[in-house]
């Protein structure tokens, strides 16, 4: 495909821009640990994470009505305490911890790779994170975002087509101008199912020893990168 | 008040943050001047900024619905080139020539004044423009916004308050965390009865020889300031 037909990159963020997983867990450990916890800090981190698709599920399905991810991050916090038999947590400290999200860390190579492309492109997030998460994530880790998309403004989780359809229309580009970047297969395929372009970021130690699959891009997208910069390579940025 | 409480910058765009009225003379004639048009170019940019007001006020009053700033702009256009009997212009030249608002140029300090306010603060839009239309702007003047809210987000023109207010929920923040910055003591006004901080920023040439108001900040607001770096300098950056 010719690559100046794209006018905006838009990404996923946990997992393809940022390392949730090690940023959670050692968030959760710093918080917890002068609370006298010791425990496998990455699976509380997992677990806090494996809520996090069925809370969106039930937004999608009509279960309930739209709420931004701080709130079903908050919901899924005071949960996986329980699991763990955390007690004595403060209203203070349960803030604090589910803000780790906003604090979540870049892969190293997204910096760099994002200051390229923002000098070719709009670049913007597409992310199921609620607004003020993408913002002060970005403040905190220095990503350049052109545009803040996605889930809240639109409404709706991804991967459903009103998430993504949101975003190119408040860019007011064609489906086919925008690309969306991700290290997930299915966000790929179900943007791509809605007319935009597609770029697979490879992020194989997202989850560990415990990644079980997007290990490599399993469809024909219009781009297949090894990490940000190589996207960045593979654009002529 | 201190400074401190403080989490958010956002600021009117039109007039504020860029001159329209240079940039709108000086595209207008680029565009039309080499098909033989002669007239007051500065005229013709105040005439079709004269049709704003009007234009969104069918918004506001519920004359139809909300439709974004660009199509309220190319409809303007259309009148102002008849009014100035201007014919010929073709479809190509009437979306060049609309999409000049999205390629206002910034006044001298508002890019250096904004990378300073940036440092400490997070700093987004707060305008009837687009997200295109701010998306773009700022990526051809170089304004480096955390976020893009305003009225295309709320689905409602400024001053009704909830293009204030779902910006500020966006942010996750209470509106006394958020300090509205604008040339125009109307906005600061409506922006101020929602519970938003104000900075008024003087802008005394906006109209240039016609300007009839907002030469000052005619109410008590949070700041009153010259520019954007005595803004930058009255806030600490």
């Amino acid at each position: 495909m010719d690559v100046n037909n794209i006018k905006a990159l838009v990404f996923d963020v946990f997992g393809t821009v940022v390392d949730w997983r090690t940023s959670i867990a050692s968030e959760a450990k710093q918080c917890l640990s002068k609370k006298g916890y010791e425990l496998d800090w990455v699976l509380f981190a997992d677990s806090w994470r494996a809520k996090y698709q069925p809370a969106m599920e039930r937004v999608r399905t009509g279960g309930r009505g739209f709420v931004r991810l701080d709130i079903l991050h908050m919901e899924n916090l005071i949960e996986v305490l329980k699991d763990f038999d955390i007690k004595s947590v403060t209203e203070t400290e349960l803030n604090y911890l589910n803000r780790a999200w906003h604090r979540l860390l870049p892969w190293s190579d997204s910096v760099p790779g994002l200051l390229r492309l923002k000098k070719k492109f709009i670049i913007g997030t597409m992310s199921n994170g609620n607004v003020a998460l993408m913002v002060n994530m970005a403040k905190n880790g220095g990503l350049p975002w052109d545009v803040i998309l996605g889930a809240e403004p639109a409404q709706a989780y991804k991967p459903e087509p009103k998430t993504y359809l949101t975003g190119v229309d408040w860019l007011n580009l064609k489906p086919s101008e925008v690309l969306m970047c991700a290290a997930h297969n299915a966000d790929l395929v179900a943007a791509g199912a809605q007319g935009l372009k597609t770029a697979f970021i490879a992020r194989p130690t997202e989850y560990g020893p415990n990644q079980k699959h997007d290990f490599e891009a399993e469809h024909d997208f219009d781009y297949i990168s090894e990490n940000m910069l190589d996207l960045a390579d593979k654009l002529g940025c």
